[in-house]
């Protein structure tokens, strides 16, 4: 069980973490890109949210390459459960933001039909950015659950 | 470990169940009481979503209570499985529901004052109708998690 892929402090964990941090950003790149997102509280949120991911996912990230250069072994239970608390809360942060996004855009686009009647609204860029944080989320869902699952296996 | 609270076949299990089908039937009934979600894509979503969890907690629920009335063991590694999948599923599509749901009423309250400008809108009810739903989500994350946890320890 301790030899799970994506465990902290292997390639696999960084790669997560990578991902993790390139769609962060992404996300927050188009979502800032998108004159008039502050109106939408969603997006703000979006943004806000993305931005924790990211800088989670960095400092993570750090460590496993240290963990790497250093051959150290990150699987500690004081380490785990941080790194399983801290996993979860941007998980679900992140997760949370990217459908109350995404709940916002399909509203743009097929409810109230704003996208249309409203050309200079940059639907398209809201929703690059939606997709980029649900392609975050799953990274980021990937690495909460091996954490969980190291955790309830220790 | 086997003796986590809320495990299926178990009192605590059946009140987790319980939980999840009082608050996702309120959700539904406040949702559907509300004229014109139809046109909202987020809402009908919220229904769909709530109602597929309700049906599956409705299921394991009387699971519980046969398990209970008869003393059986639920505690298999197949059924806990299926249980696993359920479970996750389900519990994220409803957190997905909600959060989608929370962010359009956000939209039409705080961002684009609808409910201000349309008295007719009944945002009270969107709004029970999406804390319900977050509701039924905590219950639903907590019987998600016990099952992850007792399937990882098995």
């Amino acid at each position: 069980m301790a030899e799970l892929a994506g465990r902290p402090g292997t390639s696999g964990g960084l790669a997560l973490r990578t991902g993790q941090f390139v769609f962060a950003a992404a996300s927050i790149c188009a979502m800032a890109s998108a004159p008039g997102f502050t109106n939408y509280t969603a997006f703000c949120y979006l943004i806000a949210s993305m931005g924790l991911q990211a800088l989670w996912s960095l400092g993570l990230g750090c460590l496993d390459c240290y963990a790497l250069i250093l051959r150290r072994d990150l699987q500690q239970a004081f380490l785990m459960s941080l790194f399983v608390v801290g996993d979860w809360v941007t998980a679900i942060l992140s997760f949370a933001a990217a459908c109350s996004a995404a709940g916002v855009v399909v509203l743009f686009k097929r409810d109230a039909y704003f996208c249309r009647r409203d050309p200079q609204l940059p639907c398209g860029r809201f929703e690059v950015a939606a997709a980029f944080a649900f392609l975050c989320c799953t990274f980021s869902a990937a690495s909460a659950l091996v954490m969980f699952w190291l955790l309830a296996s220790l």
